[in-house]
Order: C-alpha cells, then sequence, then structure tokens
C-alpha cells in the first residue's frame, strides 16, 4: 500500500490527519502540487480526474477521494472510531462531514481558487465575483456552527470525527483564501484551538 | 420516523429512490419547495441549514442530509447493500458517489441555479458566467465516465450502489440544466437507461 500525496492542499492533509488520529503510518509517495504533479502521467494512469490523493494497494487497485481513503482505512482499523459508532453515529458523522465540507470548506475553497491571483493557472476561468460570494456564505454557517458547537465539544457528539477534521481544514484554509472567523464565533474558536491542539494537527 | 420531503429536486429524490431499492416505505411530509417551504420555521426547527430531506426519528432527534439519511436506512435495512460490501466495496461505493455528486450532480446543479431564470431568487447572487463555465465541466467529466462504464455495468462494481442512484439523478438534471449528453457517450447512455428502467426510478 502506498499514499500519492499532495502536500499542504486541503484533501491530502484531511487523509494525513486522519492516519495520525488513527495512529497508522502509510508508506507515502510525495507529489509536488506546486508543479502540478497531480496532472502527471504518473497520476492520471491511476485516477483519471487527475486529483490527489491516491491510496495505491498492494495488488495494483486504487481508491481516489479523501474521504473514501479514510473510510478504507477506517475498515482496516476501527479503532479509533472515526465515522462514528452505531448506526445514529454514523449517520450524524456523515451529516457533519457534508455540512462542513459543501458548506464550509467548499465555499473556502472557491473563495480561495477565484481570487486569489496564485491561482488563476489552476481555475480556470477564474471568476471573481462568484470567489467573493462565497465569503459571506461561509461567514453565515460559521454563525449556525456556532450555535451548535455551544452544547457539543465536537462536532458530531462526544467524540472526534472526520467531521472535526474537515472543519479544522475548513477554519486553517480560510486564512489564504482571506476569510476572518468572525470575533462572535467563540464557540469555533475554542473548537477549533482544541483541534489544533492535538498532534495530528501537524501531519 | 417520519420524512420532510422536497419533491421533484435531485436531493429529496435521491432519498426517494434509495428507499424503492430498499424495499422500504417511511411516512413522508410533503413539503412545498416551490413555495419556499424549506425555508419555513417548520423545517429551521429541525435543520438551521432550512435543507431538505430531514428524516426525523421517533424521540425528535432528526437526521439532515440526503447521503447521511441513506446511510441510516442501510445501517437500519443492510440488503440490499447499497454502500458496498466489503471494505475494498465501501471505499469505492464512497468514491463514486463522490465523483458522480462533486464532479457532475453539482456542476450541472451550478449551471442550473445560475443560469435558469427561475432561479434567481434561490440563488443570489445569480451569476451567469459561473454558470456557463460549468457545462464544459460536466462534459469533460462524461467523457471520463464514459471510459470507465466501457467496463462495468454498474458505476461502483458489480452492484447498485448509492453512486449510481446520484448518477441517474444528476443525468436527469441535466435537462432543465440544459445540457446535452454527447452523442459519444454510448456507455453513460446505456448505463443511465438501465437505471432509468428499474422501478425505483420513477420514485
Amino acid at each position: 500500500m502506498k499514499l500519492f500525496d499532495g502536500g499542504k492542499a486541503p484533501n491530502p492533509r484531511r487523509v494525513r490527519v486522519f492516519l495520525a488520529e488513527k495512529g497508522m503510518e502509510v508508506p507515502i509517495v510525495p507529489v509536488d502540487m506546486a508543479a502540478m504533479g497531480h496532472r502527471s502521467e504518473e497520476i492520471a494512469a491511476r485516477n483519471p480526474f487527475r486529483r490527489l490523493p491516491v491510496l495505491e494497494l498492494d495488488d495494483g487497485t486504487v481508491i481516489a477521494e479523501s474521504v473514501a481513503i479514510c473510510r478504507y482505512f477506517e475498515e482496516l482499523h476501527p479503532e479509533p472510531a472515526l465515522f462514528g459508532r452505531d448506526a445514529f453515529g454514523r449517520a450524524t458523522v456523515e451529516m457533519w462531514q457534508r455540512r462542513l465540507e459543501l458548506g464550509l470548506l467548499f465555499q473556502v475553497a472557491a473563495a480561495f481558487r477565484h481570487t486569489h491571483p496564485a491561482m488563476k493557472d489552476w481555475e480556470v476561468p477564474q471568476i471573481a465575483e462568484w470567489g467573493e460570494a462565497n465569503r459571506p456564505k461561509a461567514i453565515e454557517f460559521l454563525g449556525i456552527l456556532d450555535d451548535h458547537l455551544a452544547d457539543t465539544e465536537f462536532v458530531a457528539g462526544d467524540a472526534m470525527s472526520i467531521a472535526d477534521i474537515t472543519g479544522m481544514i475548513a477554519i486553517d484554509f480560510m486564512k489564504p483564501a482571506r476569510i476572518a472567523l468572525p470575533d462572535g464565533c467563540r464557540n469555533v474558536q475554542r473548537w477549533h484551538a482544541m483541534l489544533k491542539a492535538r498532534p495530528s494537527a501537524t501531519a
């Protein structure tokens, strides 16, 4: 098994943080996304969508998509459970994983990719108006998230899950996307600081 | 248990098709999204993001997000398995579910929401340039999907899964989004026709 990694980008990082929370180590093949390594034939032969990360198993079969790779690791090493424990728990993790990805990470990514000068060769066409439109969507999401986190230590119940990992990465990604966490979001601040203090945050 | 449904929109439909494939029946509470029923206090009290569908359990707890609701049903009624059977199968379903959602359904939805006159009060701001930019992305995706479907009956292996449901719904949604399936996509045509012929397609 080997993991074609993509460095600092949110999806490669999500898998590395997940592995760190599991206490797992997987051989890493670094790929330089800044040099467009994800568009190489080496990656295209494994993932026709030319995205990272990609996990190659020992028999040569491939699993792409960060959350699919994490789910495979969860199956191999169920503890600690990061996709929930029982039926309701697993549904709740899926719900918050999706909310944080589709309602926050994607908005932050759109703001970054459509407004940052360094992204103009990555996001074609780069549409500044669309990037700007995503900033208030992200801020609105954070307000609802803050209300939710008033009552819970982790976002999907009383244990760490992949939804927290996605959330931490989304909030970290707000810095290059130039979106500031509103001062009133005290619960989000507490939650994010708690996640950043875990050893996995530096993975 | 009761399901607050949202009619024709892709996410409510995804859950109904899933239930039909499972042979399950759940009491339905119809909500009129055309009349903005998803923005009502009745829905906001259950889902602060004001989106449908929403599943309410008998104890009053709520699961939102279509895929999370489907996963809960999978836990309650494992057969037929629609999220995969073993570790590799579950990862493969997750991979294709994400590819079809993030790489096709979302592009089709963006084209629809940002270019259709009926959506101007739904998608604010409506940015036609962004809607148009998504059409070629969807077409490019379909070409890669067509190559993949040359070798497989269902998208994630030899059995129906939620990834096929997401794909069928995305392709159906291309009509109002005014995206035509390219003539060369024979494998996608065959796969879509096979899915449309199943009784679940009308759910």
